[in-house]
């Protein structure tokens, strides 16, 4: 199987709006200003966790499947987050059949929704890379399209598309602060920017794999672990997201957990938005300082998912 | 004191929105379209929870106190809900020394928000309306201004900017579905639009304040109870949006406690906003049929407010 890599093209990009807009939903950009809590003052968050299965997923995994001649064994994939949900949504709103491996260090309720999404689900011991390899040996067997999280050029493409509604939506933005796990969000926005915005990577101290890719020059294995584990955990930055993210990305900064959880906290008490660890470290690069913007740069912070139990923020009640 | 009644011009409206603009979020509008779940097709929603305190009040509070020539003694309020909170954000931004009486079965963790809001708090026996009195009888012996939540002028003014607000966003809309407790958001919008729009009031079946008042052709107290009392238990329909919605409001309906907290899981899971229970009932209405749009009526939900414990919500953990 190809896992079709290559530089991503501004017009595989809006190829890809075309093609998948009428599965994925725009999702807004809000400027939260004039606050005398905590928050940082003028805030500008794209609220992306707003899309069908709670992620940007469903942007590449629309595009990957609406862009392939897929076999009638339909698609099958591994995951142990969010591109699982979104390959199923998107197969079953298709009418594909799906297959998706899912590591058992996953929680229940994950597997309940993938199975409520009509696919077929494995479970196999370990984590992600785990799932991954079962995953690739059920494709060869099979005949199946193998649909990889992250490190596919339709996939890539799909999660650009994120970047070019924001460019519709705020063309003076300065500055976009993205969460990395495997890459492909970054990728795509990185490649449809270009150098028309400065692009930060944000990662959790537990899951550095663009962080140590830069330091080393390539892409290396990375231990996961921390809060941010499941949806930044690919454990290797993808090589399509590397070769963009070497091109495009001027800084990559890493954050703590209890920054991540802080940020967490802080989005739900200032703004009431409830988003998963990976989405939080944005907020969390900015409250620490990890990345300080200019006096009067525009800094969008992008809200890339919200999978997360609402009952793990620790929030007061206040009604 | 004079809770300063009468007619709300539209222009009442456009100036409270200048007044009120440097301290209030513009909120989003969106819509949620093509999910193959069980949301409504094209649900569009305003997120009017994603002001400061999580609702919609801080409209009216700023606007009252920023058109009023507030005593050194300051402003006072009862409430034991979120117009508490809004007057001791917009006092504390101002620099206005505020004093909230708030009854004994509002929560702590609420208290002490206010508390850090830099407000005095005084806690009293009963429920709303015993806190109620004993703030008149405190403004009557103090000489502060009084607050009223919803049944003044000022206040109802600057929630119609919300209405005015959602007009330059979606000027198509045909239909507004809003919850009402004392009916300021809904008395506010109403003046606003006028004959403009077809605007729905949504009360819990434990909340009526409005749809008892139709029946009986005059505001009458109601008993509240149920998932809405905090927010929506005001008791009694506020003679300026008595008089509002008697002209402009074209339906009434109720939904029943179990479809609001069913709504409230159905944004959360849908669509991954956190809403409380007021707010859901605009959804429920939908959803259970108590308010059937026509094929292709354009309807905005709006969202009023988000200040609910997250662990209410009976999620399943997906990550």
């Amino acid at each position: 199987m190809s896992s079709a890599g290559g530089e991503i093209t501004r017009k595989a990009i809006t190829d890809a709006s075309v093609r998948i807009a009428n599965h994925v939903r725009h999702t807004p950009v809000v400027t939260l200003g004039s606050d005398p809590g905590e928050l940082p003052h003028d805030l500008t968050l794209k609220l992306e966790f707003l899309q069908p299965t709670g992620s940007f997923k469903v942007r590449g995994a629309f595009n990957l499947l609406l862009s392939t001649d897929v076999p009638v064994q339909g698609v099958i994939a591994a995951s142990g987050g969010n591109f699982g949900l979104a390959i199923a949504y998107a197969a079953h709103a298709l009418g594909i059949p799906a297959h998706v491996f899912v590591p058992d260090s996953s929680p229940p309720a994950k597997v309940d929704r993938l199975h409520r999404l009509g696919a077929e689900v494995s479970i196999e011991p370990g984590y992600y890379r785990e799932a991954l390899a079962a995953s690739e040996h059920h494709v060869a067997r099979s005949g199946g399209l193998f649909a990889h999280a992250y490190d596919h050029a339709a996939v890539v493409a799909g999660q650009g598309t994120c970047g070019r509604e924001l460019e519709e939506q705020w063309p003076d933005v300065d500055t976009i602060l993205v969460a990395v796990g495997g890459g492909g969000l970054i990728g795509g926005i990185a490649a449809w920017y270009r150098d028309g915005v400065r692009i930060v990577a944000v990662e959790t101290e537990g899951t550095p794999t663009l962080f140590r890719a830069r330091e080393m020059g390539r892409p290396v294995d990375v231990e996961v672990s921390g809060v941010a584990a499941s949806a930044l955990g690919a454990g290797r930055i993808g090589s399509i997201a590397w070769q963009a993210t070497q091109q495009w990305v001027e800084d990559a900064v890493l954050v703590s957990d209890d920054a991540v959880r802080a940020a967490q906290r802080q989005l739900w008490e200032q703004a009431r938005l409830l988003v998963e660890p990976a989405a939080a470290t944005t907020l969390a690069a900015l409250v620490t300082g990890a990345y300080v913007p200019e006096p009067g740069e525009r800094v969008c912070l992008l809200l890339s998912g919200a999978n997360v139990d609402p009952r793990s923020i620790a929030a007061p009640q206040i009604t």
